[in-house]
């Protein structure tokens, strides 16, 4: 089974990769986990939206149509997702009825520095990828705040309380996939 | 006055620079009244966000200053405003404490093809720039459906119900900057 | 298979209710169909949510858990669902560790007499019933906007386009159903 | 000057109560503060919001009539604000032409027990509020998390990081509604 996670957030350092890669770690070993970045998509255009499409937006597509599921971690950008992040999705939600998101089982986490963890970017990505008709995973939210004191410098996951949560998350995520998401 | 208006759509035939541009005609000539389009804005990366800021973001944030009062005007995507004005304003909210969408005073249009005329676009948009701290002209929005039938091939609005709504919305917007917004 | 119909308007020539009353005609004769109404439910207070709970509240939380899914219809208030609607679910939902809405595959439905149709109500439906756990059916969205053009004096839908759009909503959620939902 | 307290939750310990008292604390004298419950309202029902309106209704439109503003504090109910709250502005926003709301300059406070204090219930509040035609204080907002440890047993606000902010945002909203809200 094929996951590819999506990071909404850009930096180098980014908050939300440490927990992307800390979610991989703990699917099982039926799992292929794989993290994608959206740095190098255009703004969607529709007039760019034709036979020729750009490359950035051909592997974003070809990512998404080989997983089985998609796992997105997100920051919090003015109590939205990041522009990047919703423009992965404009693009990939596209044409409405031959998306490689329909159908495609998703779970979502988000981390930020805020105590709030994400809470709203998380409430507007499931909204979003709602309307591209893709099941979510029905669970409590994994929120991820204060999120710069939960890695240590190699980027490993070293909050316990926030690694059982994480692990709880991801492997009910994986229980769901098995029985058809 | 200065208005900025703010196309988030970046197609050449968009409906939304159609209805900034009627928009603009129904200002008083006490208003200078330009559209910006967002097409050359990168994606946001905190990487990018210092010193030597990419020019089309120094340009946003700049044209944003001088402005009086922005007046945006946006399609729905998924559910959502298009990852491409999430992204502009993404870049103009930062940072928090010296962003020049503080205070702004900001109206907002919407079409689309659809009967529902971008009003989940709209309202979060409104959203948004609410957590970037914009005063929000408060008004029965202007939501323009079936937005393909409404302009002649000049790009005139030619609907005469959609022109006369627009009408009032603008003016009520002027006279509401006039008041200190 | 028992499917509940909730209805999120209390007036006695409620347009959702005739909407829900179409709906429950396209059911298969293997779904019996049953419309709840709202009326009598107190407002949610947690001093009232012990043993002896309001019997219109026991009364819902037993028709939930008894359904195998349900089905909501309902009008738009303020740009979010009436205060009758989520005051149910505000009640049905908790314990949030022993609810009957956790797990509960969940459809839905709006009409309204502008032409949005509920597009926004149904957003923030969406946003509430996942918050309470339930998989909400992924579909093209079932927004009945001029409501009030589309029913005869007995309450049967006559707009044909209305009615084979409700009938493919249904026939599908239907078929989710049997899935697994 | 009159400002109206309006607390989105019924319970008789509410920590949104406690929130509202200590924010009349920080109004200067030139401030009238009433606290209202919206515990008696019934549930909106379009048949009986004719001539003859419940007397709670009619008690609810004429104290808003009466402030020159209103501050809500609400806990979060579903990623969304209480049934209570949304049933008492539905009533308050209408007929939509002649509501007390409209122009009702408005802000808005939230706590909750969770770390993230209220954040979704208060941003669908702003969107209520603002369908509702009411300019909303433009702040970050007051978001109280862990809220059951603020308070001392009288209900006094004992924490010094969570009053300094409380007293910024009340003393803020109360120099924005001298500059006419």
């Amino acid at each position: 089974m094929k996951v590819l996670g999506i990071n909404g957030s850009l930096r180098r350092d980014s908050l939300n990769l440490k927990l992307l890669k800390a979610a991989g770690d703990y699917f099982s070993e039926n799992v292929e986990f794989e993290i994608l970045s959206l740095g190098d998509i255009p703004l969607y255009n529709q007039d760019l939206d034709g036979d020729n499409k750009p490359a950035a937006v051909v592997n974003l597509k070809q990512k998404i149509s080989d997983a089985d599921a998609l796992v997105f971690a997100t920051p919090e950008f003015n109590h939205s997702i990041p522009g990047a992040l919703q423009n992965a999705i404009d693009w990939a939600s596209r044409p409405a009825f031959n998306s490689p998101l329909t159908g495609k089982a998703t779970g979502m986490l988000s981390a930020s520095m805020s105590p709030i963890g994400g809470a709203r970017a998380q409430a507007q990505l499931h909204t979003v990828m709602a309307s591209a008709l893709a099941p979510i995973f029905p669970s409590i939210e994994y929120l991820l705040g204060s999120a710069h004191t939960v890695f240590d410098a190699s980027g490993a996951m070293t909050d316990e309380t926030a690694a059982t949560r994480l692990e709880r998350y991801i492997k009910g995520f994986e229980e769901w996939l098995q029985q058809g998401g």
